[in-house]
């Protein structure tokens, strides 16, 4: 076996996938557990350990993947290859720098991110997410336009509230979000009704619209999506049975083109 | 190509829907920013142009439908139209009089529902819902006699409460929404057992009937209805493979009697 | 055509349970409305005439229904005419009596329960929640050990917390259901967390098993349901194009056994 | 018949299982029933007996299926078995001392988990739960990533703030999955809002990818499985179709082959 292909065949074992993948979860509860307070002093020195030996992964392996690759170019073609690329090569930048010293820590957690990449499932999910979502956007514009004429309503009879829900529009638009999630509405319904007792009317309905009707279609696409793979699969043996049986018509029919001529020839 | 085609053309095609679509998203940020308050003053001037803009745009892209009809009257038998037509005949009018401005400033917003008919999809969309409604029409029938035995009821025993929250029928009813979307119901369940100890199995059994039922009942008739769209596709395959064995049913027959025809002849 | 004919003619005609469901939706606005307060006064004539009407009209609605059956033990073997019987029967009684008015009061809202059998279509979904029952019950044994495990342990530790949420064995479960609505979970849970700084396990724990696993495998057997009888109509098809098939082989069989005989007989 | 197939015929009788379910429900009840305070003294001779009862009974039903086996070593190879054998076991062991009284009282709630293996229906759902779970595990590592960066985020910026909600890792946890559940989230936000106005950008997109995105998957999952449950069947009857459109090919091949014959026999 050559070495290029000895390379290819680690960077696609499951092993060398789940290595990376128990690699950086065991990072992110280093991370995680630094903020825990008083294990700081102690600790710091397991997490420079940490810091430099996951860089020093995250290169090795980006370096496997870019060698195994027949020519280089192609390596930037995957979407997923270039998210990888990106996150380690943030990573390399020297920030450790007073003034970026804050973000440079956050930028770690983001390398947390790179668990998309090394599990071909969570891929495949993220994928799927991507492809859904032109069959939500349309829900989305739809959501929008009740959200803006809702907010555009409640900032126009609500504005002057004391407690500020409805003071400008980006404003009414948090104040129905929160109404969508049904946190606390009718604490912000009851001070409406205070001074415009059809305040209910407006309340009600935008519950009724956006919360019921969002969600079902929102269920509904993702429900529709899935049966559409799922359908796939039903379809295709359909299918075959389809051509099968066209076999059997074209069979059928040079048949009695034989029977007609055993006739003629008699 | 005729002047009528080539508008017929510029009607339906998707740049023409893209344009509509975005300058209503971009009047609605518009109208919406203005909210903002401090940025009234030299603002104005923007949106005074934006709404001629606007409402000049909307007469345009309205003759251009009306004129590519065949028929004028056409025009009028699509519901999308007259939903069209309606909206901008509201702009039009000189309702700039300081005794209609609060209400002409409102009807401005409604214009925004003009996205509807310039996106096929949303189109579709609120179509789908409105075939949607006759099978859950006989739900929120049900839903509401839950609702009105639940109100009596309540109204019957915690009229008196100091909350106030069960003073009338339609209190009552608003408040047994509010238990609906879990708002804080054990504050009313709280202060009702307070009185009347039993109180919890007149909640619960409204929170079990009407939220879980409610809410199980109406996604299946939603997932029911995609999956009648989604079979419909299944089923014209599986017609078309029933078709084929009629065929091949008649084509066997025709076989057989020509062999009887041969064993006869001889 | 004879009398029973047409009465029977009636009692399945469209207008007919129309006109009842109108006079019980009117009802029970009537009934509605009188707990509006200041109407009482004038009103309770209304109130009266209203009562009796539709006692009159229930009777006879009634009698039409029993007179339409051929035999009239046939009557009382439909669920549905025991119960339209039962509660008509219950407004018959004479508990006008002092004693007896807040429970008539609340006995006349009862009627309003006689939609159900009015509107065909709401008999079939109740029959149809009636049907899923058996493949729920099990789903409602799992819901209940889990709430009983975990109302004995929160009882167990929590018993002295100062707010009584936790006080005795039937207490504890209302509280776990106020959990599973997640109304004001974290309240409980942090005045538990103060004691026992562990009961955040307790009470995470809870709301993924009852409330997420619950949720799921509700909707999952409800969209099941669905299915099956969505799946029935494919099946039936599914089924024909079987048939067919069978018929030709047997088509088959039958001109290879005459061509055999064909070739023998030369 | 033998005596050991008497005995494995009332194992596998629905009465013995009922009866089985019927004394853990009784037995649930006695020790939910103990806990209501005031009935403690006159009450604890029930509880012993109680105790002793089902001890006894469980012994016995497990004799019943160790015995009712061909080879004793079977009764260990079904996980069911194990789980009875455990709780049984643990039941057996001599913890009435003073110190073990409290985890003692305990461990005789889990007794009630038997009722899983006592109904067959519950085993097959637990089963189908354990099944689900490989669909389930990459939805939870998705999800395990967007709390963990969010929580680092969240820690990072709200750290100081009075609620000490922030206050480390662990309990910036707790308090995104209190947002998850909607539960007072816009408190935590407003709060947080009143150091960093941009906060309320946190929150929503926390509540949209999580909240609404983890959800979908959920359910679409979950119908996913459901789903290929019921295809399976239906995959089945086409399978059966497709079998006999081969028998129809080989069929008519051989047809026309004779017919050849015939030709050629001529």
């Amino acid at each position: 076996m050559s070495p290029l292909n000895r390379i290819i065949k680690i960077r696609d074992s499951r092993a060398f996938s789940n290595l990376t993948t128990i690699i950086i979860l065991l990072y992110a509860c280093v991370l995680g557990f630094k903020t825990l307070g008083d294990v700081e002093s102690s600790y710091s020195l397991l997490l420079v350990f940490a810091d430099y030996f996951v860089t020093i992964y995250f290169v090795l392996e980006l370096a496997i993947k870019m060698v195994s690759e027949k020519k280089f170019s192609n390596f930037f073609k995957s979407g997923w290859n270039l998210f990888d690329f990106t996150i380690v090569f943030i990573t390399l930048l020297p920030l450790q720098g007073s003034d970026f010293a804050a973000i440079a820590r956050l930028m770690r957690v983001f390398r947390v991110l790179r668990v998309f990449t090394s599990r071909p499932e969570l891929k495949k999910i993220i994928d799927m997410l991507i492809k859904a979502i032109p069959s939500i956007i349309d829900i989305v514009i739809l959501m929008f336009i009740i959200f803006y004429i809702y907010a555009i309503i409640g900032n126009f009879y609500f504005e002057a509230l004391p407690s500020g829900l409805w003071s400008d529009f980006l404003v009414s638009m948090l104040t129905l979000f929160r109404v969508l999630t049904f946190e606390d509405w009718t604490d912000v319904m009851y001070e409406a009704m205070e001074v415009h007792p059809w305040a209910w009317i407006y309340f009600v309905s935008f519950i009724i619209i956006a919360a019921f009707v969002f969600f079902n279609l929102f269920v509904a696409v993702i429900i529709g999506e899935m049966q559409k793979l799922q359908d796939a699969e039903l379809k295709e043996e359909l299918h075959e049975d389809s051509k099968k049986q066209d076999i059997l018509i074209t069979e059928m029919q040079a048949l009695r083109q034989e029977i007609k001529e055993l006739k003629e020839n008699k």
